[in-house]
């Protein structure tokens, strides 16, 4: 039988378990990047670990997230990462450099390794044929210690590409359009593994806009194979050396086939508020639009800022529309200045903004009150873009310029002939000593910390009997955003725990981190799909921080779930989920935590007579890892043996 | 006897008083511009004032102080400021195009004309001979209705410059050495006119370095006369139809004059937190970089970041220096693009951010904890950085590129020879299609208003009696950052002054707002210098929101007490400075308001059966003014008369 690439790749990397749907596999990884806004936070787990060096072959610590520096904690930030990088053996990117997919496409993602990155859209380096994928902080800080990083067999989706994209169709399209039909839930558990006669016609850059909205449809990875578009990127990157061909076996088997013809795609446009709520912008003729942003990771590449500055050329943007650009690379920049595209972006009234990730993180660039913004980036979430009401459409450049010419969506079929694809020149700007190298002595390098960097906090053990109250009840469908709040105010502190703890919670229950520190100790009573959003740590982290050891709830969002098991919280569902109505905030509850057993049950009991009980799902590992106090103690203790 | 430069261009204003120095002056102002961080304010103003179009020859409405857009509030003040200019006939100059003063510079400001601006830096227009001032925004919003700009006739020093600059010097040092010669005071109630041989050797861009930052020396403004190299900078522009040759009389008497030899002057930094500490570079020797930063209305132009890229090309900037770059104007950036210096500072490492004020104003770019940051720009006040322990350091472009280069300060001894000075090409970039116009038709034009944009609140005229308490009680040297704190949150709400007169006195006195609105109205009791330092309006607009109808001090700083006119509240002084131990908190007052003369003394009395004898030094303008219930009200009338 056949193997599809995943396959081959992932076989090359397993370090433990079978390679069958939903068996726990454990994968090497040859590879790791961070960004500044997961990134300190996993410099901080890797320290703690205590490494003198990182076991990958190449790791990459970027700044690209938070580049504004509005105070201090900013600057702090970045210069404890580059200190932590040189100190560790790290690559270190400068903000400014540009954005950690970009640059890692273009400067250190090869064909059939392996990526873990602390950044949800680190599948982008699946356009080059790498298995990328994102996950939490301390997974890339373990991955850094050269431990495996386990997760379940997913099952490997096929899309296979017919014929070539054709007239004002894009990449972005290809996604957009699959994202239309399988929804923000249809990739998970999955490989989305692109093969067929249309993958030739699209270049890397292309496919790596389609892997990296990967993403949005909930997908562990995007893959393509590694071919002849492959080796042309390669070499114009200077780095034809790393080219290795890799594809499918013809008779390879997937878990599921999905069929598209890239020539019938058509320009498509997500609607607010989700990625999924995908239109052919014809049918959005005529709408204002406020605002049009080009760049993200998602499409800030050479051809697509090529793309929109041609069109751009020689015509201003409607004046009604604020346009801005931001780069993904300073080699990006460095070739539209070259050819002359700067000055059309400037001259068409557009705004060039720094090379980094910018408005696509609310990072600056919000639209105003209500406004129409139309952007080239992956999420239109509500209120993600810093204004409340902003009505947020994603779209290819080609769409988005068109719009900010016309200051509205317009029907493709009245704008003419398309142009044709800009390609890659031979001689492409080398940009790699923009980078900082760890020294060769790396010994006398010094950690350097601001005041709002602090060591992550040690946890104890979990204890044989736990006897903690109900320190908070919350219904169902409670998300990372209500436990932890995002927007520059919070996320400013990201390096700090102690800091950061004292907004849990803050928006649901101002009066939660108090009775929680008055506790000491506690638990927390929740419904269905306790969890449920962003990957975000910090909202099990500082839970735990703030003597969180346990969450009872009808049942969890799985991200979170591994989260709390990370940091050593004891997941428990209802054995009964009328049980939930039993408990009341102050509730005093014994737990037996001695006598837990992977799978098992156990009874809750309080002083006033109330018995319940709790199951849980762990498996053995996992509730080591609990009983080690998380899983940082866990691997010290392994690293240590 | 001859004319000063001075006195010609104000005679040629002049619409009341005598221009003996002291003698209060009324000037017709023949353009202004705002920038949106003082804008919005003004543009309220205007449109309180009930015009339909403004009455100068030409006003500006720059965007350029807050264009990170963190959120709805700045985009909204955007949209609201362009639609302003539409609907009563200004140009409007969108985000990202310039600073205002750099693009005021390149584009609009005359020889022999008038400007006012609300911005401190203003005079920076006087490197063409444009007699140009600084002002609030209130002021700028009556010179818009046509109303003369009043103000002390100021006493002109005289600048005489011998031979010409050497070496590694350049314009900045000039006016570092002006600094360290005569303080931040050494201006104040002056125009410094500059005069002497040594006048022809210094460009138009090193003319506007020295106008721009004489604002640091309190002066009025600054002025150069109108030659051949203004001649030569105006037909660079595209517009030497704007030339016209003016200087003073050969035979001018000022009112003091000073000369300084340009072959001495040597490069030169302001040490922290003053602008006025300034020493030789060379005496930094050895002292670590942590940050340069490269722009600013102070020294942003195309031959200031020339130098400062040729410096940088070829090499790269020290690995702990963080190298930051905003160009003054597109015009700017295009010249560097064309000239291949914009590879000179991205490939040195260098950060571009937008063409904006940027991190001059604490809008981003904050240095790290304690760091040490290198800026070519104009002020070094602690904390305005956006880091309150940031060391700052103000040079010119040459001395911060070295800098980058070194990762410290050396000694410019050890520089080797000195480059020569940038010439601006003959073909210039015209940027002016970047800027929009107000249409012919601008009746249906609809001002957009954003929910933080409120109109002014209108202010009733003085009552014959007030009785009201003493609701705040303070000490000596209260600054307009006590009773208004900066920053990015408060200054979000420029536009809405009941949403930040909820930070009044803030950091004072928590309480103290409530009480404010408890008491309906109320009294201020201040020391000695009230209302010293910066000169936001909004430190009088918004207490007169909350009630305050009248503060008695020991003394007050000159522009906190004309802002306090401008909005209706009573400025009085002790008659015996021992009385101000008599007034408590809550001491309820009457004050017989119907009986204050210009000049005259009244009594306060209180119902425990104290009574306080307090004077003023008003006009009788500003005592109708205050009658009136502020400017605003004084002008309407006038204007419906």
């Amino acid at each position: 039988m056949g193997q599809t690439l995943s396959h081959k790749i992932i076989k090359n990397h397993l370090l433990s378990g079978t390679p069958a749907p939903g068996e726990s596999i454990g994968l090497r990884m040859d590879q790791t990047l961070t960004q500044d806004a997961t990134g300190t936070m996993a410099c901080l787990q890797w320290e703690a670990i205590g490494l003198e060096t990182v076991q990958t072959e190449l790791s990459v610590n970027y700044v690209d997230h938070n580049t504004i520096q509005m105070g201090f904690r900013n600057p702090d930030d970045h210069r404890y990462l580059k200190s932590v990088a040189e100190r560790y053996g790290m690559i270190f990117s400068p903000a400014g450099t540009g954005i950690c997919h970009q640059l890692h496409l273009e400067n250190f993602a090869r064909p059939g390794k392996t990526l873990i990155g602390s950044d949800s859209h680190t599948p982008t380096a699946g356009g080059v044929g790498s298995l990328a994928i994102g996950a939490g902080g301390l997974s890339v800080a373990l991955a850094m210690a050269g431990e495996p990083y386990t997760l379940p067999m997913p099952r490997i989706i096929g899309i296979h590409l017919d014929n070539a994209l054709t007239g004002w169709a894009s990449a972005k399209d290809v996604i957009l359009a699959l994202l239309g039909q399988l929804s923000v839930k249809g990739g998970v558990g999955a490989i989305m593994e692109y093969t067929g006669p249309g993958v030739a016609s699209l270049t890397v850059p292309e496919r790596a806009t389609i892997t990296n909205m990967g993403a949005e449809l909930g997908a562990t990875t995007s893959l393509f194979p590694s071919d002849e578009q492959t080796r042309r990127f390669l070499r114009a990157m200077h780095r034809e050396a790393d080219f290795e061909p890799l594809q499918a076996d013809e008779d390879a088997v997937y878990d599921e086939l999905i069929t598209l013809d890239l020539a019938r795609i058509e320009p498509m446009a997500a609607c607010p508020h989700m990625p999924d709520k995908v239109v052919p912008v014809a049918e959005l003729d005529g709408l204002a639009v406020n605002q049009v942003a080009i760049g993200s990771c998602t499409n800030s590449s050479y051809s697509d800022l090529k793309a929109a500055a041609l069109l751009l050329q020689g015509r201003q943007r409607h004046e009604d529309t604020d346009l801005l650009i931001a780069p993904g690379s300073k080699q990006v920049l460095k070739m539209l200045t070259r050819e002359g595209l700067l000055d059309a972006f400037l001259d068409s009234g557009g705004r060039l903004l720094e090379c980094a990730c910018g408005p696509c993180i609310g990072m600056g660039g919000s639209p105003s009150s209500g406004g129409v913004s139309v952007r080239t980036f992956n999420r239109n979430f509500e209120g993600r873009s810093g204004t409340q009401d902003g009505q947020i459409y994603l779209t290819s450049p080609l769409v988005a310029a068109q719009a900010a010419l016309d200051g509205r969506f317009t029907d493709p079929a009245t704008w003419g002939p398309a142009p044709t694809k800009p390609e890659l020149p031979a001689d492409v700007p080398d940009i790699k000593n923009l980078f900082l190298y760890p020294p060769q002595d790396r010994s006398k390098v010094e950690v350097q910390r601001g005041p709002n960097i602090v060591p992550l906090p040690p946890f104890e053990p979990l204890p044989e009997t736990l006897a903690v109250p109900v320190v908070l009840k919350v219904g169902d469908n409670i998300t990372t955003d209500h436990i932890l709040p995002g927007g520059p105010q919070v996320t400013a502190l990201r390096s700090n725990i102690p800091a950061i703890s004292e907004y849990i919670y803050s928006r649901v229950d101002p009066e939660f981190v108090t009775r929680a520190k008055d506790a000491g100790q506690g638990i927390i009573v929740g419904g269905e799909n306790y969890g449920q959003g962003s990957s975000r740590e910090h909202a099990a982290l500082a839970p735990r921080y703030l003597g969180i050891r346990a969450v009872v709830a009808k049942s969890f969002a799985r991200i979170h779930r591994a989260n709390l098991v990370n940091f050593g919280i004891v997941p428990l569902t209802f054995t009964n989920p009328a049980d939930y109505d039993a408990l009341e905030q102050g509730t005093r509850l014994t737990i037996p935590a001695a006598t837990l057993r992977a799978g098992g049950t156990i009874s809750l009991s309080s002083a006033e007579g109330v018995s319940i009980d709790v199951s849980n799902d762990l498996t053995e590992e996992e509730l080591a890892v609990i009983r080690a106090g998380g899983k940082l103690n866990a691997v010290r203790h392994t690293i240590e043996d």
